[in-house]
């Protein structure tokens, strides 16, 4: 019983420790872990516990094993996955609604809080959705916009905050891109973007919280027509 | 290798068989699992398998195994467990902040949507801190206070805020009690909760946001005095 416990206990820091390193980066996204010899070695642990803390990884979420191509990491962050599986539980609107908290606390912090290096980063992202929207590249011009709103949340200085709004934006791609399809808003107006920028640049908090809950609602009753459709 | 992606998908489907029987409350926090040679037979699969399973739910936070007496269900919900550790990551500002976005987006759904059941159970709990308070009982009257809130944030009818709004606040339980314990916060007023439940019956969505502003500003700046302290 003794050594079950200990061996239990020996997996749970094999997991933590490769945890830390797909959090940290280390590891990234598609990258393939080492040989199972040479993990064996580095975290000094046998076999059967090294294989186990790998499984549980895979339930996680974070971690993948392929036929023939062996362990790959697939995500870098379990509370991600946990996101994403309840956005998967949940409705377009009520992602949506959580969305709207989100991006409404993270404006009225950004105006209050924001530095010169967001207000650059902010400058930059409605550059480069300018220079998409010219080019005519949807995808890229999604990329853009979503590194725009993410960058004016992170201004928000905190950083719970920031976590939650990334991992509930990302299942919500799809969507996006569909109102994106369905409608003329491909005609982008950068002066929309700015207005947001100006609001956090003078620290209008007022501003800031009344264009995201335009920007929000607007998104809202888009999605509604084209689900009534 | 094809017999090892077999076992491990059957190791999965086991997993989310017991995930789903806990999240369905069939075995609640506290019960004790059935004896292996049971579960084996019900879920028609190896030892190894079952105790494959048993291990990652472990790692998940959902199950723990005592020396003696057997593996206990430990929380009703993964997306709870991974909530809890990303709250563990971060100050109690960061997490308040985010408490306050949830909040303020449910008081404003929920004095959109409303139905009388909700306004009942609304008004129970204020009757339930009431008692509380006289009776001088700050544990019973803390889960009544939480209970409100609750109640109300039940009201937004969005699952996924309420979900995201319980297992924040949890964490937040001891600071919340000390807040109450340095403060003359005991004194309780019921007119401040009547406030918001009449806001959000008479629909005043204003109303309702402006009371939850208030509310979490104030608990902001005692935390925020007691942590100078």
């Amino acid at each position: 019983m003794l050594e079950k416990t200990e061996r239990l206990s020996l997996v749970e820091q094999v997991v933590t420790q490769i945890e830390q390193l797909i959090e940290s980066g280390h590891w990234q996204i598609g990258d393939r872990l080492p040989a199972e010899m040479q993990l064996m070695k580095e975290f000094d642990v046998s076999r059967n516990t090294l294989r186990e803390a790998i499984r549980a990884l895979v339930h996680a979420g974070l971690l993948e094993t392929k036929q023939g191509s062996g362990t790959v990491v697939k995500s870098s962050s379990a509370f991600g996955v946990a996101l994403h599986r309840q956005v998967e539980k949940s409705s377009i609107m009520e992602t949506l609604e959580v969305r709207l908290a989100l991006e409404r606390e993270a404006a009225q912090l950004a105006a209050m809080r924001r530095n010169e290096q967001d207000l650059e980063g902010m400058t930059e992202s409605i550059e480069l959705c300018k220079l998409a929207s010219e080019k005519g590249d949807v995808q890229e011009f999604l990329k853009a916009d979503i590194n725009f709103h993410e960058t004016m949340v992170k201004a928000s200085h905190n950083r719970m905050l920031q976590g939650l709004y990334e991992h509930i934006t990302e299942p919500l791609q799809s969507s996006i891109e569909e109102v994106m399809m369905a409608d003329d808003y491909f005609n982008y107006n950068e002066e929309i973007h700015y207005e947001l920028l100006e609001a956090i640049r003078d620290q209008n908090v007022q501003a800031a919280i009344d264009y995201v809950n335009h920007y929000i609602n607007d998104f809202r009753e888009k999605i509604k027509r084209i689900q009534e459709e």
